[in-house]
């Protein structure tokens, strides 16, 4: 089965296996020694020096982790929403008693770093910004994160920074854009099963994290942070998806970070030239179209959920449908993490041979 | 390496094979296929027609599900606590606002239910009970849940169970015993690695949860049951753990689990017997005696920590030190999951080794 999901992607043999290794005491020194090199080579693709934490949970816990942290009920923050998980991000905010001001940007399109600034200059009490690097729904990236960065620089506020689908196949310079929390994902870019988020805090974070007075245990960053420092972790760790993890960092700086971005950009752009010498419309506007997935509009007189499910169960290749408003009116075409040449022509091929037999 | 700590237990190889197979899409068909077979075998586990919930996260995030799907800020709760496991609870009540009423037992001691009835005649305004059916950092199980729960029915309060290391060891009736919450990990006896929290709820606990205003997004159970109806997760789940799991749970209904549990009653009876003959003292009270995990006193003149450090380096056999204040008085010996008579016949001659050699 090929695969072409926006994670979970498929995980190379050698990670695979190298989960099925002999399970160790994560009280002990094999374990410290495991997490103590993992944190510094994710550190290494995050491009940062601040503090890292590897949290056993999906990506949306690294994003209550985020919101958990650097967020007081009651307090007023902007979430620049350019899809569903920017929504999610909307729908944590309010769980916590947070304020969130949405600013909208129509799916599809990218967010503009003039409105967010417009907002911040209409809400001066906003002192926490929350954004999408890459909006796994809509398959669009948001590139002026460093833009974003300066503006929430010069309004005194926190960034954080949903990095899931972006991470480790786009570059992402936590530091060098001065981005206070960065989350990503095991499942996406990383080439490793799903159940590991990755949490960056700055300097800037940990004085917020200590003015926070939101309910966290679980994913209370403090305690991850204490854990640590010993080679720990607060509570059990998912052991086997660190191995593999473990491998897959191997694997990638042996590939070399610079040849993946470029990997991942060949890729996108078969994508997109495929897609669109198929006669199909993309869904992100140009300019902003996602290296990691690109999103198709389901043409006129084709049922979306058939074509996947044909797509599927005939032609081998597993699509992902639109999530939420976009359900039934778009396809996602995933090309991050492990993904050969191979994977994206049968991808092509597989969208061709579906709207055939769904013409005939 | 013979890990006999009481979690992580050690995975056998076809079920950390499982964990290799090819990556799917966690919203098709082959994962809704899974997820429902694991939930059924999993309540069969659990003796319950309650729902289950198989979250990605540590035994530690299923606690703090219970707490914040169940406890309201401000709310007075009964906390039962006879070792580390029981104040953790007491931990994630005052993180989540609520007001834990401690009842504690002297650690090796099990909770005496009279005890527990008087602090709810006490306070008569206690509508949620915390207990831990088996004490990991103690080496005890509370045998008498089935009096705590009947005490807890009779004063109208909702019984969680902090069960994550004894059930699939040791018998848990969850319905025969009305325990509205019930909580295990994946990493105990249910011979997967660690990665995933099992939480189970009565009716009468979605009553409470109703009513409870508690943050929770990762953890609220109700936005899990609205998924699990369509065979899904509401994020990402550990897959590669769901694929052991998958395995575990065949091996298990392969042997039976009344087989299941006999021979965790027969381990842990070799270990005690074992332990005593070496002339060394059982931490946990007579009767109270664990058959997931031994707890052994560090003889005098004995350093608890080098002890653990020669046990592994020397004689191949990873014990678990003491936690908290049981640090350096006491040594864990696991017995649960994927065990043979000699796994624990090595770990009594590495005692044995380990303390000639200190003596020697």
């Amino acid at each position: 089965m090929n695969l072409r999901i926006p994670g979970p992607t498929p995980v190379p043999d050698s990670v695979a296996q190298a989960g099925a290794a002999d399970m160790i005491n994560h009280r002990g020194p094999e374990f410290a020694d495991l997490i103590k090199r993992s944190t510094t080579q994710l550190k290494e693709v995050f491009e940062t020096e601040n503090d890292l934490f590897i949290l056993t949970a999906s990506g949306t816990g690294g994003m209550e982790a985020a919101v958990a942290n650097h967020v007081n009920a009651g307090e007023k923050v902007l979430v620049v929403t350019v899809g569903v998980f920017g929504k999610r991000f909307v729908e944590i905010v309010r769980v916590f008693g947070g304020n969130p001001i949405e600013l909208d940007f129509e799916f599809g399109r990218a967010a503009d770093p003039n409105r967010i600034e417009e907002a911040l200059q209409q809400h001066s009490d906003i002192r926490v910004v929350l954004v999408t690097h890459n909006e796994t729904s809509t398959g669009v990236t948001n590139n002026d994160l460093k833009i974003v960065s300066d503006i929430c620089q010069s309004y005194d506020c926190l960034l954080i920074v949903d990095a899931i689908s972006s991470l480790s196949s786009i570059p992402v310079k936590t530091d060098e854009w001065e981005l206070d929390v960065v989350i990503s994902g095991s499942q996406k870019g990383w080439m490793t099963a799903p159940g590991l988020a990755f949490v960056s805090c700055s300097e800037k974070a940990w004085e917020k994290n200590a003015l926070v007075t939101s309910p966290r245990f679980y994913f209370d960053l403090l305690k991850a942070k204490d854990y640590l420092a010993m080679g720990q972790t607060p509570s059990t760790p998912a052991v086997s998806v660190m191995f593999q993890l473990d491998k897959a960092l191997k694997i990638m700086f042996d590939e070399g970070l610079q040849n993946i971005y470029t990997r991942h950009h060949k890729h996108a752009q078969m994508t997109r030239d495929g897609v669109r010498a198929l006669g199909l419309e993309l869904f992100a506007e140009e300019g902003s179209e996602s290296d990691t997935v690109t999103s198709v509009r389901i043409p006129d007189g084709i049922d979306g959920l058939e074509f996947l499910e044909i797509a599927r169960s005939q032609f081998g290749t597993v699509f992902a449908g639109g999530q939420g408003p976009l359900k039934g009116q778009i396809f996602r075409f995933g090309h991050l993490g492990f993904v050969t040449d191979e994977h994206i022509e049968e991808g092509l091929s597989a969208i061709e041979k579906t709207l055939q037999k769904m013409h005939s």
